[in-house]
C-alpha cells in the first residue's frame, strides 16, 4: 500500500453465467495459464496494494467464493442478473464507507489486464485529480463496444452503447473497457443508477453522467494494447487468452536470459522462478512453486511442479517431477518420476523408469534403472540395483525403511518395509529382504542355483511342431539334438 | 438419402500420380488428419446420402481400391492419363444410366471440402433448377486457376483456362474449383467431349459449353472460404491441409465445451467423441473410436486410440492407451501403457511404468508401479505389488491367469501362467509362483534369508584401490574396519 | 575449392560481448538449431571451399576457440573493442598475404545466412570483376541500418550510417548487411582505416571509400530475403532464428518426400538424413548423425540422436534412442530407451520400459517389457522375459555377459555378470543366475513354493478394524471366515 497516496478498494464483478462456455464450471473459474480467470483480477488487485478486495458473485457463487478464499478478499452476492450497475452496488455495500478510498472496478473474465497497466491508470487518475477515469482502448473497428464520445476540446462527454450509436458515433475507434477508477463518492452515486431503459437493467456506465452532473472531473486513460481487456467468453477465447499470457511470460523469461528454442510449446506458470542461462527444451511444462537455478537444462517434454532444481542439475527428457528437491549436480531421467517428498542431495543419479516418493537420497546415491523407492531414506554412495523395489505397503499402511551409506543393493531385490539396512551392507541380487541387515553384512534371500541338464530338449521336444513353425533357429537346434 | 428430392451419384476423380509427393504411395492415399485424402471425399459423399459413389482410379489403382473397400463404393479404372473429361467418363460408365440422379464430381486430393458446403451447393443447384452448377471461389489473385467468365447480366458464360486468358480475363478473381453438380444428362454429354486442343486432352470443363449448347441452365455457387478446395499436391501441402483440418476439428470441440489450453499442439481425429468440460492438456493425441466422458482430463503428451474413458477418470501425462476401457473414477499414469483388451472397472489405479494387455481389472484394483499384467483377470480390491509380472508366455503360446478378489501380491513377484490365485490369498514379495494358490493362503516361493557377517569387508577389501578412487565414503569405512 | 577460380579466405567477426543475451556464455556460442551460432558461419565458409577461415575472437575468446577447433580454422584475437575495422584487421593479419585470394567477411551472430546466397554473392562479385561487393537487403523501413547510397546511374557511392543520414537518405530502403567480399587488397587497405570519428572507432565500412579512392569497381548484391542477415542479439532473437532455420530444414525434407503432419513441432538438426516416405509424428526430435531409411515412421514425442533406423523399422511414441542401430524390420517402444552401443539386428522387438546399453541383440530377439540389458550380447531368437535385469555392475566395474541363441529367460530373472548362458538354455522365472548355464540346460535359482493355508485370515484378522475401513470386500470375506 506504500505506493499509493490514498487507499484503494477494488470491486471485481464475477457474477456472470457464461453460457457460451458450455460448462458446469462458473465462467470466471475457468483456468487460464494455471489460475482461474477471476484469480488474475484478484492478483492484480493485490499487487496494486488494495486495502480491500470485494468479489461480486452470482452464478456458482459458492464455488467461486471457495476458490478465492484469501486474507483481504471479501465477497458480495448479486441476487438476480440486473446489470453491471446492480452488481457494482452489491459489491460497494461491502466496502468501508469511510469516504477515503478510490474504487477500482475490475472483471472476472479479463485475465490479460496487467497490474502495470492498472498502476498507470491509477497514477493518471491521481495526477489529474480525476473523479472518474475510464480505461479505454482503440480498435480499427470497435463494433460491439460502447464508444467514448469526446467534446471539441477532447474531454470525455459520454459513452454511447453500440445499439444507440449513430453512424458517426459508430465510426469512433475508442471504446470503453468497462474498467473504471473512481473517487470515494462512487458507492453513493451508484445508488442513483436507474433501470429506466429498454433492457430494464442497471448500467454501471451511467455513473459517468452522474459524476458529470456533480461537476466532477472525468477522464479516459487509453490502453497501449487493447488485447489487455479482451474478455474470454468461450473456450476458443480461453485458449487465445492462455496463448497471450504464455507468450508474455515466456518473453519476459527470454529477455532475462532463459533459452527457449521452441517458445510456442513451453508452458510456464507465472509462479515459477528461473535462473539465468536456464534452457527449457521443447514441450517443457513448469508449474507452481518451481525454482530452477542458473545454467540448468530441462529436457524435452518434462513436467515439473513445485520442484526445486539446484545448480548443475540435468533433467533429461520425459521426466515428471512433483514436489521434489534436486540437489547440486544431480541428474534425473529420462523417464524418471519424482513424487512429493523426494529430496535428492548432491550428485544423485536417477535413471530411467525410476520412481521415488517420500524418499531422501544422500549425496552420490545411484538408482539408474527400473526401481521404486517409496518411504525410504538412503545414505551416501549407496548403489540401488536395477529392478529394486522398496515394498512399503502392507495392504493397509505404508511403512518407512532406512538404508545406510555405501550399501550395495543387488538387482531385482525387494526390501520389505519397515526395514533397516546397515552401512556398507550388501543385498544379493534377487533377494527379498525380510530381516534387517547389519552393517557390513551380506544378506542373501534367494534360492541356490540348480542346473537341470537336457531340460530344453525335453521342453521344446514336447511342442516340436509349434517350434518348427515359429522358431526356426530353435527348430534346427532341436533337430541337431536328435 | 432422406434429405434429397432426387438421388445423387458421386464420381470421385482419384487417378492422378502426384509426382510432387515424391512417394511410393499413390497421392490420394496420403493421410490427412487420420484418413487417406480420398477417404475424405468418400466420407463427404456418404454424408450427402449418395446413392452410389464411384471412385475413378489409375495410378496405384489396386492400392487405392483396397484402401476404400466399403458398401456403396464402386471403382472404375482410368486407363491412360487423357484428362479429367476422360476420367469422368470412366466413372460415369459405372453409374446407373436411369436418368434420375444428379451427378456430383469430387476429387481425391481436396480433403478440406466440407459436406456442409456440398449440401449448400446441392440445395442451390436444385432450388434454381440448374442443369450444371460449378462450385467456384474467389481469390485476390486467382493465377493458375480457370476463371469464371460471366455475361453482362452476371450469368456464367464460360470458363477460361489460365493459358488462354486475356489480360482482362486474368484479372477475374472468381475461379473454377473443378467441383460440379450436374443433372442426369452428364454421362451422356460427357461422351461428346473431344480432345481437339493443344494438349490433346479431354477436359471436363467442356461440359459447360455442351450444357449451354443444350440450352440448359448453368450456374455458379461461390464458396465462402476458398481454402476448402485447396488441393494437396506435395508434403508441405499435406501439412497445411492437416493443420486446417485439425484447427477446424479443435474449434468445433472448443465451441462445444472442451478446454484446450494449447490447441495448436492437440491432435483429434474426427472419429473421436468428447464430452463437456473435457480438458486435453498440451500435446494430447486422440485417435480412432476414442470416447471421453464429461469432465475428464487427459494429461500432457498422452496418446489414446480406440479408448473409452468413463466419467471421473484421470489420465496423467505421458500415457499411451490403445483399445482400452477405463471405468468410472479410475486413474492411470503417468507413463502407463494400456494395450488392447484392457478393461478397468471403477476406481482402478494404474501407476507409472505399468503395462496391461488383455487384462480385466475389477473395481478398486491397484497396480501402482513397474508391472506387467498380460492375459489376466483380477478381482476387486486386489493389490498388485510393484515389479509384479504375469509371465504369460511359454516361448510359443500365451496363457491366461486368474487372480481373485482381495489378493495381496507382494512386490517383485512373478505369476507363471496359467495360474489361479484364490480370493484373499497372499503372495510373498519376490516369489515366483508356479503352483496355484488356494483362497486365503499365503504362497512363498523364495529363499530364506541368510546373513553373512563381515562379507563387505572382504569384498571391498579385495578391490581396495578402486574403492579408494571411486567411493570415498566406503574407502573411509573400509579403513575404519582395519 | 574446385568451383572457385581464385582462392577464398574468410574472416568471421565473433568478438562481441552480446550483453543483451544476459548470459555467462559468449554470444556467438549460443546454439541455434543444434549448433553454436558462429559454427553456422564456419560451416558456410567451409561449404564455399574457403582456403582459410579466420575467426576473430574477443569476448570469451578461449571458450569460442575451444568450441570451433577444426582443420582449416584459425583464430585471431581482437584486443579491446575498437570497432569492426579493428576486428577485421586482427583477422586479416592471420591471412596469407599472397595477394591471391578474395576475402569474405562474415559474422558470428547471423546463423540464417545461407551458403547458397554467399555462393551467388561470390559469383556476382567475380562475374563483374568487382573489387568490393556489399551484400545488401531491402526493407520497407530500414531504420537502424546503414543505408546504401547510389549515384544517378545506380552505382554504389557510399554507405551512410543511421545517425548521419539525412531525412532523404533515411527513406532509402536498401541497407548494408555488413557482409562484404573483397579482392586481395582488403588487408592492405584496412590498415588505412582511421578512428577519426565521433565514436573513435575503426569502421569496416570505411573500406568502401578506400576502394573507391583506388578507382576500384564497387558493387552491391541484393539479398532476396533480408531475414538471412538477421542478427540474433537476445534470447527472443535466438528463438526466432531457430524457428526460421527449423522451418527451412523441415520444408526441404517435406519437399523431398518426408511427411510431417505437424511440422511446427518437429525438430531436425541439419546433420540428419531422412529417406523418402519417412513419417515423423508430432513432437519428434532428431539430432546429430541420425539416419532414417525409406518408409520408416517415428512415433510422437520420440527423441533420436546419432541413431540409424533401417528399412521397415517402427519406433513407437515416447522412445529415446541415442547412438543406436536398429536393424531391418525391428520395432521399438513405446517408452523404450536405447543407449549408445545398442545394435539391434533384424526383426528385434523392444517393448515398453526397456533399456539397452552396449547391447548387441541378434535377429528376432524379443525383450518386450520392463528390462535392463546392459553390456550384453544376445543370440538370435532369444526371448527375454519381462522384468529381466542383466546386473552388469559390481559396485566398481562393469562386466559383460553373453547369452546364446534360442534362450528362454523367464520373467523377473537376474543375470549376474559376467555370465554366460549357452544356446537354447532356460532360466526359470524369478531366478538370480550366478553360475553359467550350459547349452540346453535349465537354471533354477529360486526358492521352492510353500503354501501356508489360513494365513490371510490371521494376517488381516490382526488389523480387522483398518480392513473394515479401507477394504470393504476383504472385510466381508474376513467376516465370512468367522
Amino acid at each position: 500500500m506504500t505506493e499509493l497516496e490514498r487507499p484503494l478498494d477494488v470491486v471485481i464483478l464475477a457474477a456472470g453465467q457464461g453460457t457460451r462456455m458450455k460448462s458446469a464450471l462458473p465462467k470466471v473459474l475457468h483456468p487460464v495459464a494455471g489460475r482461474p480467470m477471476v484469480a488474475w483480477a484478484v492478483k492484480a488487485a493485490q499487487e496494486l496494494g488494495a486495502r480491500r478486495v470485494v468479489v461480486v458473485t452470482g452464478h456458482g457463487a459458492e464455488q467461486v467464493e471457495a476458490a478465492l478464499q484469501a486474507p483481504g478478499v471479501a465477497f458480495a452476492r448479486q441476487h438476480g442478473q440486473l446489470g453491471t450497475g446492480h452488481a457494482f452496488l452489491a459489491g460497494a455495500e461491502a466496502l468501508d464507507a469511510d469516504g477515503e478510498a478510490d474504487v477500482l472496478v475490475l472483471y472476472g473474465d479479463t485475465p490479460l489486464l496487467r497490474p502495470e497497466t492498472l498502476r498507470e491508470l491509477l497514477a493518471d487518475h491521481r495526477a489529474h485529480a480525476s473523479a472518474f477515469t475510464i480505461l479505454t482502448g482503440e480498435l480499427p473497428d470497435a463494433t460491439g463496444y460502447g464508444r467514448i464520445i469526446r467534446d471539441a476540446s477532447g474531454n470525455v462527454e459520454r459513452i454511447v452503447e453500440q445499439k444507440a450509436a449513430t453512424p458517426q458515433e459508430q465510426a469512433v475507434r475508442e471504446f470503453n473497457s468497462g474498467v473504471y477508477v473512481m473517487d470515494a463518492r462512487a458507492p453513493e452515486l451508484a445508488r442513483r443508477i436507474t433501470n429506466d431503459n429498454a433492457a430494464g437493467e442497471y448500467y454501471l456506465t451511467d455513473l459517468l453522467a452522474l459524476y458529470r452532473r456533480e461537476g466532477a472531473a472525468v477522464r479516459a486513460f487509453k490502453l497501449a494494447d487493447p488485447d489487455e481487456v479482451m474478455g474470454a467468453n468461450d473456450r476458443p477465447g480461453l485458449a487465445e487468452a492462455e496463448a497471450i499470457l504464455r507468450r508474455r511470460i515466456n518473453l519476459a523469461h527470454m529477455r532475462a536470459g532463459v533459452t527457449l528454442p521452441a517458445p510456442d510449446t513451453v508452458y510456464i506458470e507465472d509462479t515459477v522462478v528461473l535462473g539465468r542461462d536456464v534452457t527449457l527444451e521443447p514441450g517443457v511444462i513448469l508449474r507452481g512453486q518451481t525454482r530452477v537455478a542458473d545454467g540448468v537444462t530441462v529436457g524435452a517434454y518434462s513436467l515439473l511442479s513445485d520442484t526445486v532444481l539446484e545448480s548443475g542439475v540435468t533433467v533429461r527428457a520425459h521426466s515428471v517431477l512433483e514436489g521434489a528437491q534436486v540437489g547440486e549436480g544431480s541428474d534425473v531421467g529420462p523417464f524418471a518420476r519424482l513424487r512429493p517428498g523426494t529430496v535428492l542431495e548432491e550428485g544423485v543419479h536417477i535413471g530411467n523408469f525410476v520412481e521415488t516418493k517420500n524418499a531422501q537420497l544422500a549425496a552420490g546415491v545411484k538408482a539408474g534403472h527400473l526401481a521404486y523407492l517409496g518411504d525410504v531414506e538412503i545414505g551416501a554412495e549407496t548403489n540401488v540395483g536395477a529392478g529394486t523395489i522398496v515394498a512399503n505397503y502392507d495392504g493397509v499402511n505404508k511403512h518407512r525403511s532406512r538404508v545406510g551409506a555405501g550399501v550395495f543393493i543387488g538387482s531385482n531385490s525387494t526390501l520389505i518395509a519397515p526395514r533397516v539396512v546397515g552401512d556398507a551392507a550388501f543385498v544379493a541380487a534377487g533377494s527379498a529382504v525380510h530381516e534387517d541387515v547389519p552393517e557390513g553384512a551380506m544378506a542373501v534371500a534367494r534360492g541356490k542355483q540348480r542346473t537341470l541338464e537336457g531340460w530344453s530338449r525335453r521342453y521344446w521336444g514336447g511342442m516340436r511342431e509349434q517350434v518348427g513353425r515359429k522358431l526356426p533357429w530353435l527348430a534346427g537346434w532341436l533337430e541337431r539334438q536328435g
